[in-house]
């Protein structure tokens, strides 16, 4: 299985696994069924329940070469990954345009600021300017925890870090000022149960 | 250079042409700097002066092998062109969830309905009911006209050809319900304007 990081940059293993990469064709943003995963799950969910259009961006690829098999369909033979220059995933849900990016972390207490990019939380920041709803989902896989953060926080933590101060963002920041998406079957991540809380009930928007 | 259509399918053209086309490494949605170029020249200008922000998704690639060469960058080796389950275009504009598709047609009266295709009307009546903005971009080459139709006349004249009436749109359709889009130097093709009378105006919203 090719194993990618959200960002599409390649996870490299070591040899061994490298090899063992090469032999599946499906490529997952996470390791194996896991955050994202989930997430396209429960977006088709919505989709198929109505409840909000809200869909993964594909991965951007610099396309170098095509070939032109006879009577088969267009290989591409060379391509790049390309650094994307917005969140993963965007939509609409109750009239209201929503951004984000989600993100796992094997570290128990927080989630460095390398998983994400100054051009996503500029991004982030236009999105909330401009109206729209833009936070991060970020899955603890150590405790299983995932959390919904509004994109200001990231932002704050973001500008700290550029005046020297700590490069990422504390597991107790979540638990104080985010909030603990519920897991269950269907849909398996039910983020939007939280957007409804933390952005159409208490009047912030 | 690679001639791609805007729905990922490659451009076939004669023997000649595909030889030529293999050269280049640049991949365009449409044939030279034509209506995605000038779509996303628009686009970068309307984030620049910070009017809107709303990009192009990238196309969808389905990965299938990668090489990992030592000191140098991950390369995609074997990929295929998969079909876009959404519109190329979305963003936001003045607090709206905004989604758009953009077509070129060669054809003087009229454009193809196989230029778009049924999960993709399906994804703008979804975006409608959900309370956003869904629209087509359509440039008729031959005279140079750009035109901005609602998503409803496409749905309309979808159903139509479903049931067995004509499969494609008619220029004058555009003429009659549309809205022709300026073009200038910067942006190119200023289609917020036309947003901005359409549906911010008229009380549509």
């Amino acid at each position: 299985m090719t194993l990618f990081y959200p960002n599409g940059q390649p996870y490299r293993g070591t040899e061994k696994q490298t090899q063992q990469a090469s032999q599946s064709p499906v490529v997952y943003g996470h390791r194996g069924m896991t955050l994202e995963e989930d997430l396209n799950a429960s977006n088709r969910y919505y989709l198929e329940t109505d409840r909000g259009v809200i869909y993964k961006k594909p991965t951007p690829v610099q396309i170098v070469h095509v070939d032109y098999p006879k009577r088969s369909a267009a290989k591409i033979t060379e391509a790049y990954f390309r650094k994307a220059s917005t969140t993963d995933y965007n939509g609409i849900y109750r009239g209201k345009y929503i951004d984000f990016e989600a993100k796992e972390t094997t570290h128990s207490n927080y989630i460095p600021l390398k998983n994400f990019h100054s051009h996503q939380v500029e991004h982030m920041k236009r999105i909330k300017r401009h109206g729209g709803i833009g936070f991060i989902i970020v899955r603890f896989t150590q405790s299983d925890d995932i959390f919904l953060l509004d994109a200001d926080y990231l932002a704050d933590c973001w500008s700290a870090a550029q005046k020297g101060r700590r490069k990422s963002i504390p597991k107790s920041l979540f638990q104080e000022k985010g909030f603990m998406i519920p897991q269950k079957y269907l849909p398996r991540i039910d983020y939007l149960r939280v957007v409804d809380d933390v952005y159409f009930k208490t009047g912030h928007i």
